[in-house]
Protein backbone atom coordinates (compact mmCIF):
# COMPACT_ATOMS: atom_id res chain seq x y z
CA UNK A 1 0.00 0.00 0.00
CA UNK A 2 1.44 3.18 -0.78
CA UNK A 3 2.00 6.04 2.38
CA UNK A 4 3.49 9.05 1.22
CA UNK A 5 6.18 10.08 3.56
CA UNK A 6 8.75 13.15 4.18
CA UNK A 7 11.69 10.93 4.01
CA UNK A 8 13.73 11.14 0.96
CA UNK A 9 13.13 7.54 -1.00
CA UNK A 10 16.27 7.11 -2.78
CA UNK A 11 15.09 4.75 -5.36
CA UNK A 12 15.96 4.89 -9.35
CA UNK A 13 18.14 1.35 -9.35
CA UNK A 14 18.28 -1.38 -10.21
CA UNK A 15 20.40 0.10 -12.98
CA UNK A 16 23.40 0.77 -14.65
CA UNK A 17 26.43 2.52 -13.29
CA UNK A 18 28.71 4.90 -15.68
CA UNK A 19 32.44 5.21 -15.10
CA UNK A 20 33.10 8.79 -15.88
CA UNK A 21 37.06 9.76 -17.16
CA UNK A 22 38.09 13.19 -17.53
CA UNK A 23 41.75 14.67 -17.90
CA UNK A 24 43.38 18.40 -17.54
CA UNK A 25 46.84 18.72 -18.27
CA UNK A 26 48.94 16.19 -16.73
CA UNK A 27 45.81 15.15 -14.80
CA UNK A 28 43.46 12.25 -15.55
CA UNK A 29 40.89 10.57 -13.27
CA UNK A 30 38.34 8.32 -13.09
CA UNK A 31 34.82 7.78 -10.94
CA UNK A 32 31.88 5.78 -10.76
CA UNK A 33 28.01 7.97 -11.58
CA UNK A 34 24.63 6.53 -10.46
CA UNK A 35 22.99 9.50 -11.65
CA UNK A 36 23.10 9.32 -15.68
CA UNK A 37 20.84 9.47 -18.82
CA UNK A 38 20.93 9.63 -22.42
CA UNK A 39 18.88 13.05 -23.06
CA UNK A 40 18.64 13.42 -27.04
CA UNK A 41 19.16 9.97 -29.73
CA UNK A 42 19.67 13.03 -32.51
CA UNK A 43 21.96 14.37 -31.70
CA UNK A 44 23.00 12.40 -29.15
CA UNK A 45 23.48 14.06 -26.05
CA UNK A 46 24.09 12.48 -22.69
CA UNK A 47 24.15 13.84 -19.20
CA UNK A 48 25.46 12.94 -15.81
CA UNK A 49 25.42 14.04 -11.94
CA UNK A 50 28.17 15.30 -10.66
CA UNK A 51 29.47 16.50 -7.20
CA UNK A 52 31.13 19.73 -7.32
CA UNK A 53 33.87 18.75 -4.50
CA UNK A 54 34.60 15.80 -6.74
CA UNK A 55 37.75 16.16 -8.64
CA UNK A 56 36.31 14.95 -11.92
CA UNK A 57 34.13 17.71 -11.32
CA UNK A 58 37.02 20.16 -11.76
CA UNK A 59 39.01 18.04 -14.56
CA UNK A 60 35.48 18.38 -16.97
CA UNK A 61 35.06 21.87 -15.88
CA UNK A 62 38.78 22.64 -16.38
CA UNK A 63 38.71 20.50 -19.87
CA UNK A 64 35.15 20.95 -21.04
CA UNK A 65 35.53 16.96 -22.24
CA UNK A 66 34.78 13.93 -20.81
CA UNK A 67 33.97 9.94 -21.39
CA UNK A 68 31.47 8.08 -20.25
CA UNK A 69 32.00 3.94 -20.12
CA UNK A 70 30.43 1.01 -18.91
CA UNK A 71 32.09 -1.95 -18.12
CA UNK A 72 31.41 -5.62 -17.55
CA UNK A 73 30.66 -7.66 -14.75
CA UNK A 74 33.99 -8.92 -14.52
CA UNK A 75 35.42 -4.77 -13.26
CA UNK A 76 32.52 -4.05 -11.63
CA UNK A 77 34.95 -3.54 -8.77
CA UNK A 78 36.18 -0.67 -10.85
CA UNK A 79 33.22 0.92 -9.70
CA UNK A 80 33.39 -0.32 -6.19
CA UNK A 81 36.92 1.09 -5.81
CA UNK A 82 36.92 4.38 -8.05
CA UNK A 83 35.13 6.04 -4.91
CA UNK A 84 37.36 4.37 -2.16
CA UNK A 85 40.06 7.49 -2.76
CA UNK A 86 40.40 10.94 -4.63
CA UNK A 87 42.44 10.93 -7.95
CA UNK A 88 43.62 14.05 -6.32
CA UNK A 89 46.01 12.02 -4.14
CA UNK A 90 46.57 8.81 -6.53
CA UNK A 91 46.46 7.72 -10.29
CA UNK A 92 43.25 5.16 -9.85
CA UNK A 93 44.73 4.03 -13.22
CA UNK A 94 47.74 2.98 -11.95
CA UNK A 95 46.46 1.97 -8.72
CA UNK A 96 44.25 -0.03 -10.21
CA UNK A 97 45.96 -1.29 -13.08
CA UNK A 98 43.38 0.26 -16.03
CA UNK A 99 44.12 -0.36 -18.87
CA UNK A 100 43.26 2.57 -21.07
CA UNK A 101 43.47 4.47 -24.30
CA UNK A 102 43.74 8.02 -25.44
CA UNK A 103 39.57 9.33 -26.93
CA UNK A 104 39.58 10.14 -30.37
CA UNK A 105 37.89 13.15 -30.68
CA UNK A 106 38.89 14.24 -26.87
CA UNK A 107 42.47 14.58 -24.99
CA UNK A 108 40.64 11.71 -22.39
CA UNK A 109 41.40 8.57 -20.97
CA UNK A 110 38.94 6.02 -22.42
CA UNK A 111 38.80 2.18 -20.86
CA UNK A 112 39.98 -0.02 -22.99
CA UNK A 113 38.08 -3.07 -21.29
CA UNK A 114 34.66 -1.17 -21.39
CA UNK A 115 31.74 -2.64 -23.98
CA UNK A 116 30.28 0.86 -24.59
CA UNK A 117 31.99 4.34 -24.70
CA UNK A 118 30.74 7.65 -24.96
CA UNK A 119 33.38 10.44 -26.26
CA UNK A 120 31.33 13.87 -24.95
CA UNK A 121 32.46 17.81 -25.24
CA UNK A 122 30.63 19.61 -22.19
CA UNK A 123 27.61 21.69 -23.60
CA UNK A 124 26.32 23.08 -20.30
CA UNK A 125 27.14 22.65 -16.45
CA UNK A 126 24.36 23.35 -14.85
CA UNK A 127 24.20 23.32 -11.54
CA UNK A 128 21.11 21.81 -9.45
CA UNK A 129 21.04 21.04 -5.59
CA UNK A 130 23.96 18.90 -4.27
CA UNK A 131 24.85 17.86 -7.80
CA UNK A 132 26.15 19.39 -10.92
CA UNK A 133 23.89 18.20 -14.11
CA UNK A 134 27.38 17.94 -16.85
CA UNK A 135 24.90 17.67 -20.16
CA UNK A 136 27.99 16.54 -23.58
CA UNK A 137 27.08 16.19 -26.47
CA UNK A 138 28.26 12.56 -27.44
CA UNK A 139 31.20 13.35 -30.27
CA UNK A 140 32.58 9.70 -30.78
CA UNK A 141 30.86 5.93 -30.25
CA UNK A 142 33.24 2.57 -29.22
CA UNK A 143 31.67 -0.49 -28.49
CA UNK A 144 32.79 -4.48 -28.53
CA UNK A 145 30.97 -5.52 -31.25
CA UNK A 146 31.06 -9.27 -29.68
CA UNK A 147 28.66 -7.54 -26.74
CA UNK A 148 25.85 -6.45 -29.02
CA UNK A 149 23.01 -8.11 -30.66
CA UNK A 150 21.79 -5.57 -32.46
CA UNK A 151 20.55 -2.61 -30.47
CA UNK A 152 20.68 -5.59 -27.39
CA UNK A 153 23.53 -6.60 -24.97
CA UNK A 154 24.31 -10.07 -25.78
CA UNK A 155 24.16 -11.85 -22.70
CA UNK A 156 25.32 -14.89 -24.50
CA UNK A 157 29.08 -13.29 -24.76
CA UNK A 158 29.23 -10.12 -21.87
CA UNK A 159 27.74 -10.23 -18.81
CA UNK A 160 26.50 -6.76 -17.02
CA UNK A 161 26.66 -5.30 -13.45
CA UNK A 162 23.06 -3.91 -12.88
CA UNK A 163 23.22 -2.10 -9.64
CA UNK A 164 21.24 -2.85 -6.80
CA UNK A 165 22.81 -0.32 -4.35
CA UNK A 166 24.68 -0.92 -1.39
CA UNK A 167 27.43 -2.74 -3.44
CA UNK A 168 25.11 -5.31 -4.24
CA UNK A 169 24.61 -6.13 -7.95
CA UNK A 170 22.23 -8.48 -10.07
CA UNK A 171 24.56 -9.60 -12.65
CA UNK A 172 22.47 -10.44 -16.17
CA UNK A 173 24.29 -13.23 -18.27
CA UNK A 174 23.47 -16.46 -20.35
CA UNK A 175 21.49 -17.85 -17.10
CA UNK A 176 19.24 -14.57 -16.70
CA UNK A 177 15.96 -15.28 -17.44
CA UNK A 178 14.28 -12.97 -20.27
CA UNK A 179 10.51 -11.81 -19.72
CA UNK A 180 8.52 -10.61 -22.79
CA UNK A 181 5.83 -8.06 -21.71
CA UNK A 182 2.99 -8.09 -23.75
CA UNK A 183 1.12 -5.24 -24.53
CA UNK B 1 37.62 -5.26 -28.67
CA UNK B 2 36.72 -1.60 -28.63
CA UNK B 3 35.98 -0.63 -31.76
CA UNK B 4 35.12 3.35 -32.77
CA UNK B 5 31.56 3.58 -34.94
CA UNK B 6 29.42 6.42 -36.11
CA UNK B 7 26.29 5.08 -35.92
CA UNK B 8 24.75 5.67 -32.34
CA UNK B 9 24.95 3.06 -29.33
CA UNK B 10 22.10 3.20 -27.70
CA UNK B 11 22.75 1.83 -24.67
CA UNK B 12 21.94 2.89 -21.24
CA UNK B 13 19.80 -0.22 -19.68
CA UNK B 14 19.16 -2.76 -18.20
CA UNK B 15 17.67 -0.37 -15.80
CA UNK B 16 14.34 0.71 -14.68
CA UNK B 17 11.51 2.53 -16.77
CA UNK B 18 9.48 5.62 -14.59
CA UNK B 19 5.67 6.26 -15.45
CA UNK B 20 5.10 9.87 -15.39
CA UNK B 21 1.90 11.15 -14.95
CA UNK B 22 0.51 14.72 -15.64
CA UNK B 23 -2.41 16.52 -15.29
CA UNK B 24 -4.38 19.80 -16.86
CA UNK B 25 -7.59 21.18 -16.91
CA UNK B 26 -9.88 17.81 -17.14
CA UNK B 27 -7.34 15.86 -19.27
CA UNK B 28 -4.96 13.50 -17.25
CA UNK B 29 -2.27 11.00 -19.00
CA UNK B 30 0.51 8.70 -18.50
CA UNK B 31 3.54 7.76 -20.24
CA UNK B 32 6.25 5.61 -19.88
CA UNK B 33 10.05 6.99 -19.56
CA UNK B 34 13.64 5.15 -20.77
CA UNK B 35 15.57 8.15 -19.67
CA UNK B 36 15.17 9.62 -16.52
CA UNK B 37 17.22 10.39 -12.87
CA UNK B 38 18.26 11.51 -9.61
CA UNK B 39 19.95 15.13 -10.02
CA UNK B 40 20.39 16.41 -6.12
CA UNK B 41 19.57 14.59 -2.84
CA UNK B 42 19.33 17.22 -0.51
CA UNK B 43 17.07 19.11 -1.72
CA UNK B 44 15.63 16.44 -3.49
CA UNK B 45 15.77 16.94 -7.57
CA UNK B 46 14.66 14.60 -10.43
CA UNK B 47 15.15 14.64 -14.19
CA UNK B 48 13.12 12.95 -16.86
CA UNK B 49 13.63 13.20 -20.64
CA UNK B 50 9.95 14.08 -22.56
CA UNK B 51 10.01 14.50 -26.45
CA UNK B 52 7.81 17.56 -27.39
CA UNK B 53 5.73 16.49 -29.21
CA UNK B 54 4.07 14.09 -26.59
CA UNK B 55 0.73 14.66 -25.12
CA UNK B 56 2.18 14.38 -21.75
CA UNK B 57 4.60 17.47 -22.56
CA UNK B 58 1.82 19.88 -22.97
CA UNK B 59 -0.16 18.90 -20.20
CA UNK B 60 3.69 19.14 -17.92
CA UNK B 61 3.88 22.37 -19.64
CA UNK B 62 0.61 24.29 -18.56
CA UNK B 63 0.47 22.64 -15.32
CA UNK B 64 4.13 22.79 -14.16
CA UNK B 65 3.88 19.57 -12.44
CA UNK B 66 4.10 15.80 -13.17
CA UNK B 67 4.78 12.75 -11.39
CA UNK B 68 7.60 10.02 -11.22
CA UNK B 69 6.26 6.60 -10.27
CA UNK B 70 8.11 2.57 -10.63
CA UNK B 71 5.50 0.21 -10.93
CA UNK B 72 6.50 -3.72 -10.18
CA UNK B 73 6.51 -6.03 -12.26
CA UNK B 74 3.21 -7.46 -13.12
CA UNK B 75 2.31 -4.19 -13.92
CA UNK B 76 4.96 -3.77 -16.40
CA UNK B 77 2.30 -4.13 -19.19
CA UNK B 78 1.54 -0.50 -18.23
CA UNK B 79 4.97 0.26 -19.75
CA UNK B 80 4.74 -1.38 -23.16
CA UNK B 81 0.92 -0.39 -23.36
CA UNK B 82 0.67 3.32 -22.57
CA UNK B 83 3.09 4.10 -25.59
CA UNK B 84 0.10 2.43 -27.59
CA UNK B 85 -2.07 5.26 -27.85
CA UNK B 86 -2.02 9.06 -27.46
CA UNK B 87 -3.47 10.49 -24.50
CA UNK B 88 -5.54 13.20 -26.33
CA UNK B 89 -7.29 10.30 -28.29
CA UNK B 90 -8.29 8.38 -25.11
CA UNK B 91 -7.95 8.30 -21.66
CA UNK B 92 -5.45 5.55 -20.49
CA UNK B 93 -6.15 5.36 -17.02
CA UNK B 94 -9.94 4.10 -18.18
CA UNK B 95 -8.58 2.22 -21.42
CA UNK B 96 -5.72 0.05 -19.00
CA UNK B 97 -8.02 0.48 -15.96
CA UNK B 98 -5.22 1.99 -13.79
CA UNK B 99 -6.12 2.70 -10.44
CA UNK B 100 -5.23 6.45 -9.30
CA UNK B 101 -5.37 9.32 -6.63
CA UNK B 102 -4.65 12.16 -6.64
CA UNK B 103 -1.41 13.71 -5.36
CA UNK B 104 -1.05 15.15 -2.27
CA UNK B 105 1.11 18.46 -3.11
CA UNK B 106 -0.23 18.54 -6.96
CA UNK B 107 -3.08 18.26 -8.65
CA UNK B 108 -2.01 15.11 -10.65
CA UNK B 109 -3.28 11.46 -10.48
CA UNK B 110 -0.74 9.33 -8.89
CA UNK B 111 -0.83 5.49 -9.31
CA UNK B 112 -1.64 3.45 -6.47
CA UNK B 113 -0.24 -0.03 -7.47
CA UNK B 114 3.60 1.76 -7.43
CA UNK B 115 5.79 1.10 -5.30
CA UNK B 116 7.75 4.51 -5.42
CA UNK B 117 5.86 7.86 -6.27
CA UNK B 118 7.81 11.24 -6.24
CA UNK B 119 5.55 14.31 -6.86
CA UNK B 120 7.26 17.13 -8.87
CA UNK B 121 6.99 21.05 -9.58
CA UNK B 122 8.50 21.75 -12.56
CA UNK B 123 11.53 23.94 -12.18
CA UNK B 124 12.98 23.98 -15.72
CA UNK B 125 12.33 22.45 -18.96
CA UNK B 126 15.21 22.37 -20.76
CA UNK B 127 15.48 21.93 -24.91
CA UNK B 128 18.16 19.17 -25.77
CA UNK B 129 18.08 17.68 -29.35
CA UNK B 130 15.36 15.72 -29.70
CA UNK B 131 13.67 15.34 -26.20
CA UNK B 132 12.79 18.00 -23.27
CA UNK B 133 14.56 17.41 -20.11
CA UNK B 134 11.92 18.22 -17.39
CA UNK B 135 13.80 19.30 -13.94
CA UNK B 136 11.58 18.91 -10.92
CA UNK B 137 11.53 19.49 -7.58
CA UNK B 138 10.30 16.71 -5.46
CA UNK B 139 7.48 17.89 -3.29
CA UNK B 140 6.44 14.43 -1.89
CA UNK B 141 7.60 11.19 -1.30
CA UNK B 142 5.21 8.04 -1.28
CA UNK B 143 6.28 4.59 -0.87
CA UNK B 144 4.97 1.07 0.14
CA UNK B 145 6.73 0.23 3.12
CA UNK B 146 6.60 -3.79 2.36
CA UNK B 147 8.61 -3.14 -0.99
CA UNK B 148 11.74 -1.66 0.56
CA UNK B 149 13.89 -3.46 3.05
CA UNK B 150 15.92 0.21 4.28
CA UNK B 151 17.10 1.63 1.15
CA UNK B 152 17.29 -1.09 -1.15
CA UNK B 153 14.33 -2.83 -2.54
CA UNK B 154 13.07 -5.80 -0.80
CA UNK B 155 13.14 -8.65 -3.64
CA UNK B 156 11.16 -11.17 -1.52
CA UNK B 157 8.41 -8.71 -1.31
CA UNK B 158 8.34 -7.21 -4.40
CA UNK B 159 9.50 -7.90 -8.24
CA UNK B 160 10.87 -5.38 -10.25
CA UNK B 161 10.80 -5.07 -14.17
CA UNK B 162 14.28 -4.33 -15.39
CA UNK B 163 14.39 -3.15 -18.85
CA UNK B 164 16.46 -4.70 -21.33
CA UNK B 165 15.09 -2.82 -24.58
CA UNK B 166 12.51 -4.34 -27.14
CA UNK B 167 10.06 -4.87 -24.68
CA UNK B 168 12.24 -7.60 -22.86
CA UNK B 169 13.01 -7.17 -19.36
CA UNK B 170 14.68 -9.22 -16.31
CA UNK B 171 12.74 -9.75 -13.59
CA UNK B 172 14.58 -8.99 -10.32
CA UNK B 173 12.74 -11.22 -7.78
CA UNK B 174 13.32 -13.37 -4.79
CA UNK B 175 15.20 -16.00 -7.17
CA UNK B 176 17.56 -13.37 -8.62
CA UNK B 177 20.74 -14.29 -7.60
CA UNK B 178 22.70 -10.91 -5.93
CA UNK B 179 26.13 -10.55 -6.22
CA UNK B 180 28.28 -9.07 -3.92
CA UNK B 181 31.25 -7.01 -5.61
CA UNK B 182 33.88 -6.33 -3.03
CA UNK B 183 36.21 -3.27 -3.46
Amino acid sequence: MLKSTNETVLHCYPGLVALVTAKWNDEKNIMAAGWHSYMSYAPPIYGVAVGKERHTHHLIAKSKQFAIQFVPAKLAHYIETAGGFSGRDVDKFERLNIAYQQGETIDCPILSESYAVYECQVKDILPYGDHDWIVGDITKFHHDEVAFDGMLPNLEKVQLPIYLGQSQYIIANHETKLTRIEK
